[in-house]
């Protein structure tokens, strides 16, 4: 199982040490002028969820000093400061950084350690196909590429793949045996954004990837959006149908079916063994139990324990939704 | 009316005889060890529609025996056997064999019969257009097939049809006059599975075509799944908007419009001249007669008889689900 | 700013006399025989927003005479005639004529005026990203084209817009700063027929373009269809997410958010800041007040004032939505 080799550490791990105009973190380090030099780069964190030698990102243009700490019990103190004016702190738990930022993982994925099985792209052009593969990507040589794909830099596809015409893949790992059909969009940036009635503002960086794993299968259509800085992730052997939308940094557990045209807002957690009818949709941040149902074009706005069975819009038990449709039609 | 002369036997007809690792039928034939030599295939079946030398599929994996008749009266007497125990008889209806299944669709399409009006391709990139023709396809010289296209094995398409930019289609037959818009993927794979809480399990094989009859126009974005085994089924006339999923063995009848974002679910049958409002899914397997009119954002979950006016989810007579709206909003 | 020079008149502009087989329109000129000659083109108009110089369309078969006037008030007198009859005048408000329609916007714009930060290209295939850019498209050097892109005849696109790969842009302007993202069909033809029993018959010409304002974001798989005569037009910095239906003749103000899977049908008009949330629905014709928030999965079907906050099929109030819901659990 070559993939499995790719775990989250390896797959970011550098070869050499790294000069980043960019926020570093380490161990109670603290960061002046946005500069570190000579740092390792390990992961990349959310602040929530640090880990050493990570880059984490803030969403704050104003800022212009901060401290960041991670003391030994892993508590994070965060203090950012802008014009001596402290703004931030560690009960903040999203924030990302926009300003004269240069990497991206695209950058980060260049040291990435290669598997023996696997081929080494480098901006290939498969004449034959029609196909571009872009800069250090690694696929399995049972892979198959149709015609017009992009697989864009970094991409890591695994054994006997199939990726079908005019499909774009960019931002992501591919586990084995999956299969993505025609003109999907594997990958793309997700919509975060700040409203704004003056001009609405984009949610940058957007840096994180999407992790698919073996044995999934993906309908024509769909658009799977890349995680904002951690992983938008599939478990192994999901299912689904056409036209199906997967916002950034959505889970799906394992075994879980999607009908056609539904829609997954961002972050959602989707249990195993999860069916969910088609033309659904499940509100951003929701916890979805494990065997879960969902009836078609429900529309889930609350957590669902596992092994509910919901439907209509606002979701609730099947039973109670069918009861509540006779009344409806007796009045 | 040169695709006319394409009939489904015709289609199928082979010039030779085939040595097939696989299911095939004969009149009382009786198949061992899943090998038969010397076999004419003249179609395709499934169990309950067979016709004479045709092939079906058996989707039980266990199977190590079996025996299939059709007798004289065209009744099937199917029995199959997992260790000497008796697991399939006729009462089955649909089944898939998937055990080294090699024929489909593709080889079977190899000795197409060419209409002379038709340009028989061989494996041929259409360099100033940037799209691919694969093997053994006939498209009459008056195509117009846009840039980035895609078009799959022994497609058949009709006179003065319009392929525009980034479509893809395979498994199909278009006769005259239609238009297929930007990014549709025309003939994929179906989403048939086992639900199964370890891994799922893919509905193997999809050897059916899409069939698109004369003047349909599909809009942008559309997916339309291949049938399993049968055919998926356009009328004539038809008008597709963008964003339409239209499911495996569907059959819409002639001038059937359907507006954007719709999805019709597997093997429903759609009347002549039915409207359908965007945003609207029917589930599968349903009946909706001619002339029916269902409004947008219906989700409709039972057959509809002729005539009918549809509307809400589940969808009722539009008088009656108005009357219900403005009752839900006095109390 | 370059493209704001491109007012719809310049873009329109011919720098020579056409000889148009089409009906044209100068004040009070009378057209015979369907055939004007020397006439100088400024503008399209649509009959009820009739503009000097302008061409228009009918779409009525059987009109063999017509008289068009506009008299010094900008009052419009129309008079068609079938076989002696007179069949349309002044009141009809739309109208299109089908019959041997050679000029279309990619006639029109052949003759525009090219601003020098532009790049013009004839036909050019770009060789490394596999992307084909038509004839007398105008492309801000700044711009980026991904792969397999296809982007048609005449086509305006300004400084520092990112074609993500897999995108098609035909009869379309698009400002600065804006993004497409992968597999997105942009001015593309609008879905207008009238039903027939018989036979659907298509709406023809669709000659109006796309307009999007400075600062867009369009997701993946999203489908905005040209307008059929006049402008689909988006305002500054208005958000897409991804799966996006905007049918032909939408308007968008600025500012404006939609989530993924929405469907806005023909010639809504939507304000500045309003928020759509996902799989949400908008009927024809609608007017969408400034600062309107829509919730997820709601179908519009009315008029909304400015400033309310709606929900639900058909959309209410949001407030008064929830207590109906509230109550529909009681029953």
């Amino acid at each position: 199982m070559h993939i499995n080799n790719f775990k989250r550490n390896n797959f970011y791990k550098f070869t050499k040490n790294q000069f980043l105009n960019q926020i570093l973190i380490d161990k109670s380090l603290i960061i002046k002028n946005f500069i570190a030099k000579n740092f390792k780069v390990l992961d990349i964190s959310v602040p929530n969820n640090l880990k050493n030698n990570s880059i984490i990102f803030l969403n704050k243009k104003n800022i212009n000093e901060f401290i960041i700490n991670l003391n030994l019990n892993n508590k994070i103190t965060i203090h950012a400061f802008s014009d001596s004016k402290e703004i931030i702190n560690s009960k903040i738990k999203s924030f990302t950084f926009v300003n004269d930022l240069k990497l991206t993982y695209n950058n980060i994925i260049n040291n990435l350690i290669i598997h023996p099985d696997h081929i080494l792209y480098k901006d290939k052009f498969l004449k034959k196909k029609n196909s571009y593969i872009s800069d250090s990507c690694t696929i399995h040589k049972s892979v198959k590429i149709g015609n017009n794909c992009v697989i864009g830099k970094g991409v890591i596809i695994g054994k006997n793949c199939i990726i079908k015409d005019n499909v774009v893949i960019k931002n992501a790992i591919l586990e084995d045996g999956i299969i993505i059909h025609e003109n999907s969009s594997i990958g793309t940036t997700g919509f975060g954004f700040d409203p704004n009635n003056l001009s609405n503002f984009r949610h940058e960086p957007q840096i994180g990837i999407v992790y698919i794993s073996k044995n999934c299968s993906i309908g024509s259509s769909c658009t799977i959006d890349r995680g904002k800085i951690e992983s938008t992730f599939f478990g192994h052997s999901c299912m689904l149908d056409n036209q199906v939308h997967i916002a950034h940094n959505v889970t799906l557990g394992n075994n879980v079916i999607i009908a056609a045209q539904c829609g997954i807002a961002g972050s959602a957690k989707i249990g195993n063994n999860v069916l969910i009818g088609g033309q659904s949709g499940i509100s951003g941040h929701l916890n979805i139990g494990n065997n879960v149902m969902i009836g078609a074009k429900s529309g889930v706005t609350k957590n669902i324990d596992n092994n509910s069975v919901v439907a209509g819009f606002p979701a609730i038990d099947i039973k109670k939704w069918k009861k509540m449709i006779i009344n409806q039609r007796k009045i």
